[in-house]
């Protein structure tokens, strides 16, 4: 019998039972029972804080570390070297693109400035500007990056997707700076690491068009917000952030009144749906495991 | 040689020179003289008031008039029945359609709240809602839904399109009150004429499941603007109009403060790229019409 550990009740009810598995609940904040010490495959919670290394010491025979959220930095110190880990690549990819895609349009459509007209009651039409008009370079290419591609696409953007590695229909990140200074919204979807934390400074930043707008989904440190902040003081650059460098951000930070700025609380992902597609996911890796097939989404 | 006359000259030298065809400007606004009488093809700009009946008298060539824009209501009674409309199809659309995808975006993500936390300085990620956990009902199957739909497809968000005749991947009007009550979402990207003047009226809205969002980008009066008011009052539905009935609302119409509503001033089109797709499109349909092919976008 081969064990695997969910973290909780509602989620092993929900996956159901699969042949040749035996499936505990375990959530990784007490230690593991004589049980639990044999699973060979485990779910974690996005929700519940991170299992510790010596938690992960005590599973002797784990090979498989299955996430419910796409960053995954946060479990490279702890998970061992020869265990695997998947993770959750499509559970809040929708709801984040779809965010994504709400923050530029936001920003391009003017809706802050229309917000005010209401208030005033004055139906001005002015100036307008259209992302069907605009270059759009997308950094990042996963689920979520290439949702944005898509939906930006059929509004008629023109859209430039990079990411780690060069493939069809995406650019190497390292050739950045030859397209840089053309684009008029720069998305970032990158998971942070060692090549992308700090990765857009003031340099990235300065060769950035003027008037262009920065709009970042994918985690905060990707981001100098000291130098983004010097950015959007001088009223060079415009930026929308879901995500922040601290975060949650302190209320005294001045980020918090920067002008130019669209600041969302990292609500990127955790749409309602978020629990029926990861228990899809967890079903159908675990159907996987069980039949020794190659799982999905495995990151290292 | 045949005639014709575009509305200004920046667009007849943006059109240049095209075989068989003498391209001259009028806008409709004087007497036609001896040559523009002899007009075949008609150009008429989507920013000058309509040319009067009378002026259509004086062509007793014609047998096309071109407009810029997607609707057309307003030609119908002055155009003599003879003489084959076409419209602005793709003109507008891409810039209609990404406006109609942020007033979805910005309801169903609450932009506005997130706008209220970041002047009161709150970290607050609180309850959520994604489309792509959402039913998506777009009426109006022209260039405009059908951006609509493949953008918000591209996001997760389970899209049907209606449009006045059936055809693969779009359902007739007709069946709307079959679908209604389930949809979360209700966009409206249609013409105006006798079948949509009024269709949103409080029966139609009544339908609508409570906590539904209603979008309009096509045109004010498909909805009964009082009907509206009062389920936006009572709560029970949420809006975002870029279109109202009247237009523009006056300083002292009720809509202004109206609860749940985010409304624009009718900026869905007229996009800085707006010319340059009008340009394409009118020579792609000269060069059609002195070679005597099918036009494109005949709407009458």
């Amino acid at each position: 019998m081969t064990f695997v550990c969910v973290p909780d009740e509602e989620t092993r009810e929900m996956v159901g039972g699969i042949p040749g598995l035996k499936i505990l609940t375990w959530d990784g904040s007490t230690p593991a029972t004589a049980e639990v010490a044999n699973t060979e495959f485990l779910v974690v919670s996005p929700i519940l804080p991170v299992v510790s290394a010596e938690r992960f010491g005590e599973l002797t025979r784990l090979r498989v570390v299955q996430l419910l959220s796409a960053g995954f930095e946060k479990w490279l110190p702890v998970v061992p070297a020869n265990v695997t880990i998947c993770n959750g690549r499509g559970v809040h990819g929708p709801s984040t693109a779809e965010l994504g895609v709400a923050l530029v349009l936001s920003q391009v459509r003017d809706l802050p400035r229309y917000a005010r007209q209401q208030v005033e009651r004055t139906w001005f039409d002015g100036p307008r500007t259209s992302v069907c008009d605009l270059n759009v370079l997308v950094i990042g290419a996963g689920d979520i990056g290439s949702r944005i591609e898509r939906s930006l696409t059929a509004l008629g953007a023109t859209v430039t997707v990079m990411g780690r590695t060069e493939r069809p229909g995406v650019r190497p990140i390292a050739e950045v700076f030859t397209i840089l200074a053309n684009q008029d919204v720069v998305l970032l979807s990158l998971p942070l690491n060692e090549q992308t934390q700090g990765m857009v400074n003031s340099s990235f930043l300065s060769q950035m068009k003027d008037g262009s707008i920065l709009v970042n989904v994918g985690r905060g440190a990707t981001v100098v917000t000291e130098d983004l902040m010097a950015e959007l003081c001088s009223g060079r650059l415009r930026a929308s952030l879901d995500v922040t460098d601290p975060e949650p951000l302190p209320t005294n930070h001045p980020l918090w009144q920067a002008p130019n700025l669209v600041l969302t609380p990292h609500v990127g992902g955790g749409s309602p749906g978020w629990q029926a597609r990861a228990y899809a996911l967890i079903k159908e890796q675990l159907h996987r495991f069980a039949r020794g097939d190659d799982l999905l989404n495995v990151v290292t």
